[in-house]
Parts: C-alpha cells; structure tokens; sequence
C-alpha cells in the first residue's frame, strides 16, 4: 500500500506582482457577485437528480480550509433542506483501500485547487457506484472536477496569497445556493443578492480591528495562544478563523463548540490567554452571553464579535458585524473582520502574511 | 428557545478516598475486560434489526472524549462495515429544532454519563423518526439509555477522576465488538481476548513515560504548547490524547491528521514547540516517516509513539507500544501511555490531575 503525505511544489508564487493577501480580503464583494452568477445549471441539475433518486445523507471530503466550509454545509444543508451531512474520512479510501457504502448519498467534493488526489479518490469511488457527486472548486478544469457528475465553479478569480480567504467565503456562498436549490421553498436565496453589499459593509471595521491587532501583539507573551468559541452556524467561523491565526500568526488558536469547550477545553482558560467569542444574534446567543459572563467572572481578557452591541460590551475588546444578516447566511460574512485581524495580527507580529512558514499553496495529500 | 450552555454541579466529588486517575489509568486492563462480557444480548440485537432493515449510514451524537470514540468508530465501522458514518451537530436539535432525516441510519449516542441533554435529544429524535437507535454508556440507567432501543454499557465500573481514561478505552471496544457483530466474517473478534494483556503490557513504559515528561516540563518554556499527528486509526488518539493534555496539564495540543497538518497548521512549527508523532506500523506508517524525516531537517523535536524500534530513533524522544496489535484494534491500545504521559507531565508541571481546572465530570449541554 503506497501511503504518504507529500507537500508538491507550489504552481504559483507566493506572491504574484501587485496581488497580496489583503487585496484578496477586500476583494471578496466582488467574488461573491461573480459566484452568484457562476454555474446556474450545475445547480438545477444537482436538483433534478435528487428529485429523481432522493437522499438523506451528504457526505463531504474536504481538507483545511475546505473543511470548514463543509462544517458549514453540516449546519445549513441539515437546518433548510434536513439532509443528514457527515464529514468524509478519506484516508479509509486512499490508505485503507475501502469506501462506505455511498449510493444513496450525495457526495460532495470541496476544493479550491481540485487537485488534492485523496478528495479526487472518494468521489471519483462514490461515483463508481453510483453516487450523485459534486465538485465544489476554484478549478473546472481540474481532476475534482473531472471526477464528478456535477460541477460548482467557485469563480472566485485566481487566488494568489497562500491562505485561504476569498475562495472560503465563495465555498460558503455555493453551499448556501446548493441548499435553497434544494428547497426552493425556503427563501434563502431573496437575501444572496444583499450578501456583498453586508460584507462590503463588515470591511469598514478595518481600522479598529488592525489597532485591535497591534495592542495585542504588544501584549505581555504577545498573543502566542488563544481559544476561539463559535456554537451553530458560527462554528465554523471559530474552526476557520483558527487556521487563519495559526498559518498567518503561528498563534495557537483553539477553535470549539461552546459544548465541546465546556467537555475538557475550558481547563486551558486563564488570564493572559485571550477567548474570541463569536456571539451574534441567534440561537446560541443566550448560551455566548452566559459564557462570556462566566469568562469575565474568572478575569479572562475576551474579544467578543456580534452584532449586537449589548453583547459586545461583555467582552475586552470587541468586533463589530453588520447587523440584519439571517443567521444562516451570516457566516459568509462573520469571518471577513477575523480574516483581517488574522491579516493584522501577522504583520503586528512582524510576520509575512504572504508568505507562511512550511506551507505551499496547494497540497497533495494521498 | 432556550439556548444555553451550563456546567451543572458535580455528581460525584472529584477524588473520592483512595481512587486516583492513575489507578483509573493502571485498571484499564480489568475494565476491558468486564467490557468483553457485557451486553451480548443488545449487540445481537443491534446486529438483528440491522439484517432486517439494512442501513448504509451511521450517525453519532457525543462530545468531548465521547467524540473521539466516534472518531475511532468512522475509521472502524467505515473499514470493516463498509458504513459511512457521520457525528451528529447536536446543535441542530437542540438550538436549532431541526434534526435531519434519519430514519434510515443507525443513531448513537455515546456519552459516559449519559445525561447530556443534547446527546439525549438527539437519540429521541432519531427514534421518534423510526430509526434504529443505540446508547454507550457507563451508565445503563441513564437518560440516553432510556432514549435508545439498544443499550451497550460500558461496564468500565465507577470513574471517578474528571478526566475520562477507562470510559473512553471500553467505548473503543464496545465500539470494535459492536462493528465484530455487525460483520461476522471480519474475524476482528478473534483477537479481543488478546486486548487486556496488550493493555497490561502497554502500561510497562510507565517509568520511561514519567522521565519523559519531567524532562518536556523543565524545558524552556515548560511545554505549554504542542502538536500531535496521528493519521487513520490513530487520529481517534491524537484527539484524545490532546484533549487529556488541555484538561490536565494546560498544554495547547493542537491534534491534525497528518493530510489536515499539510493545509496550513504546520506554519505553528518550529525548534522548542515538540511535535508528537503516532507513527506505528500500519498503512499511515510511510507518510508519517516522511514527516519524521521532514520535522527532522527542520530541527524539531519530536516524541515518536510506535512499535517499530526503525521508527522509534527518528523521533529526539520515543514512546514504545506493544508490537503485534491488530491496526484495527491498537487505538485500544495506544491512548493509554498518553494517558500516562499526560497525568506525568500534570504532576511535573506541579498541577493536580484529580481537580482539573475550570471542569465539572458531568457535563449537561443544552
């Protein structure tokens, strides 16, 4: 059995002349436009082979970033369109040599480059026996998308920095498409035309989140660690806005369910070591207010993000998000001010966020 | 809705005379065998309602150490079942109201204590939908028993350190006999009586495991950081394994799959941040040999935990297991000298692994 995990040379620079990662950040209004225009028919044909052969199950095979888009998709595709979503594991089918059982599932592929051979492996073993597959990727000419029956077209333009951060946001945008072309009576597409115009609007915090940055670099220990808490939809926003922090900031970032936090996690907690609290409007909004009553209790120092400017007093420091997002679209936005506080933080940190340590752009995991 | 995260009183005090967590450490080895003889009747069952309505998909609600249990059993029931098995978002229950169909899944609930709302939630909404529904559990009387049609107790006896050790190793197991029921012809079964000897003999690096981890303690730095890299079964392991540093000994473990790593997180190494490898023989051996080679010529530190002595002079330190454990059956197995090395490495820092901070042992989500 061949079994490695290589890291192939990069196809693009790290940087191209003129195009760094902030630019990329500024950029995602227009990406979202583009994305909300891209592959149309994809969508529909994804549609009418589920109205043919229904599912109850999705399963994702994703890696790093992409993964927590698929996170996102667990939350979104199982609250509008009741889909059961599970995360694959596909080191069962690239090492072990054995894939589950998939043909009364959808399996979706999500990856921006499509050329990770461990993701093209599921879904081209799903589509083998008959599964309805899905590409999500930056790349319709990639082997991802190749390997499926349906392709959804990123459109997010080239992605130049090595992190992630426009073709995140697009992945969240086509997965929340994907779910209202699964249940057109759910409404969720009359708010995808506002989507870039709320993120263009989270991007005025700049300022206070790039001073935000630099207080905490200059901090005693200078932010090295940090535990991020997101509960429901905005779990993903923690997971992702983690990876952010550490392959920009190499600050180790946790990332938890407020559940999970509470299960063990917690113990880490102590003054000096800061707690982001994504803490919108929305269902797990009481439960972040008790947690940040209780953080405040034990001298923790907190950054809270919401929309709500009640909550944000609770916290240190805090974030503010456009307010009037619908908790189900909101993450495709909540993440932009994390993106660049990631953004500041490195630089804060005298870092090169072009330029991440040990880590190329596109990786081939086998 | 009521959305809320608490952390309720204690059931039980956290040391209790004479019961420490190293004596939970130190009877694995008994309670893996009272595991072995409980609960035939409810996995025929199980495996009963199965034949009769097949399944293709599994889905597991738990949290904490109850979710690396469910880790393990994707790899498991994925590889010897041919099961796509997914962990349930509780959230979308509990916060959210919302479950998704699940009628033609197997739905388990793991939970030590049984009586996480949440976890219980999601067991009786699955039932309520005609699914067939499991509960592992130490407590047999429980809420989450009395929500599911089986019930596989843990019979792991009273744990009574906050730090779950014994629980988690009968959830393995409990889960190994259950995938063994499910498919007869595997032969997994053959070796489970082998399993509390494996367990014994694995407890002998305990003196090695101790000078290990006074010496990590009065590092530079104290180790207060870390990355663990397990990949296929081993994942299960580096998450638990992480999750025992984060409660007892404040370390910011930070566990990958060795194809996630790649995506980013290994921008957090570097020379005096040790990296833990699970490196046994086994189809992930190759890769995580190439990532020995490679922390190597980057000058970090690693502890390497296998059976191959080869592998073993790769890492700066080492950790030896038992040779001759089936892959399937090892994370059984390998969890218990990290066990030990995390309850080591507590006392080395001059913590106290009977009163974790911040922690409660009965953990009701909402």
């Amino acid at each position: 059995l061949q079994a490695s995990v290589r890291a192939l040379p990069t196809f693009a620079p790290a940087t191209v002349a003129g195009v760094s990662l902030r630019d990329e950040i500024l950029e995602q209004p227009e990406a979202a436009r583009r994305q909300l225009g891209a592959s149309e028919a994809a969508l529909a044909g994804v549609a009418a082979r589920l109205r043919e052969r229904p599912v109850d199950t999705v399963v994702i095979a994703a890696r790093g970033t992409s993964d927590h888009a698929a996170i996102y998709a667990q939350y979104l595709l199982g609250a509008v369109d009741r889909l059961a979503v599970g995360l694959a594991t596909p080191s069962l089918t690239s090492l072990y040599g054995v894939t589950p059982r998939l043909e009364r599932a959808l399996v979706i592929g999500i990856s921006q480059s499509g050329a990770s051979p461990d993701i093209v492996g599921v879904v081209e073993a799903a589509r083998g026996q008959g599964a309805a597959t899905l590409a999500i990727t930056n790349e319709p000419s990639s082997a991802l998308a190749g390997a499926a029956e349906f392709v959804l077209d990123l459109a997010a333009g080239p992605e130049r920095a090595v992190a992630a951060t426009k073709t995140y946001t697009t992945s969240l945008l086509a997965i929340a498409r994907l779910a209202a072309a699964l249940a057109p009576a759910s409404q969720l597409d009359g708010d995808f035309t506002r989507l870039p115009g709320w993120i263009a609007q989270s991007l005025a915090v700049e300022p206070q989140v790039e001073a935000l940055a630099r207080e905490l670099a200059v901090a005693p220990g200078g932010i090295d660690r940090c535990v991020i808490v997101g509960r429901g939809f905005e779990y993903a926003t923690a997971r992702e806005w983690a990876l952010k922090l550490k392959e920009l900031a190499h600050v180790f970032a946790d990332p938890y369910s407020a559940a999970d936090f509470r299960h063990g996690p917690i113990a880490l907690v102590q003054p000096g070591i800061p707690v982001l609290v994504l803490a919108p409007e929305g269902a797990p909004a009481e439960g972040q207010t008790e947690l940040l009553h209780d953080l405040r209790d034990r001298g923790v120092d907190t950054v809270v993000v919401s929309d709500v400017a009640e909550i944000r007093t609770l916290g240190r420091w805090s974030i503010e998000l456009p307010a009037g997002i619908p908790e189900p679209l909101r993450p495709i936005v909540s993440i932009v001010p994390a993106q660049l506080f990631a953004y500041h933080l490195t630089l804060a940190k005298g870092l090169d966020p072009e330029a991440p340590r040990n880590i190329t752009k596109v990786t081939r995991t086998i």
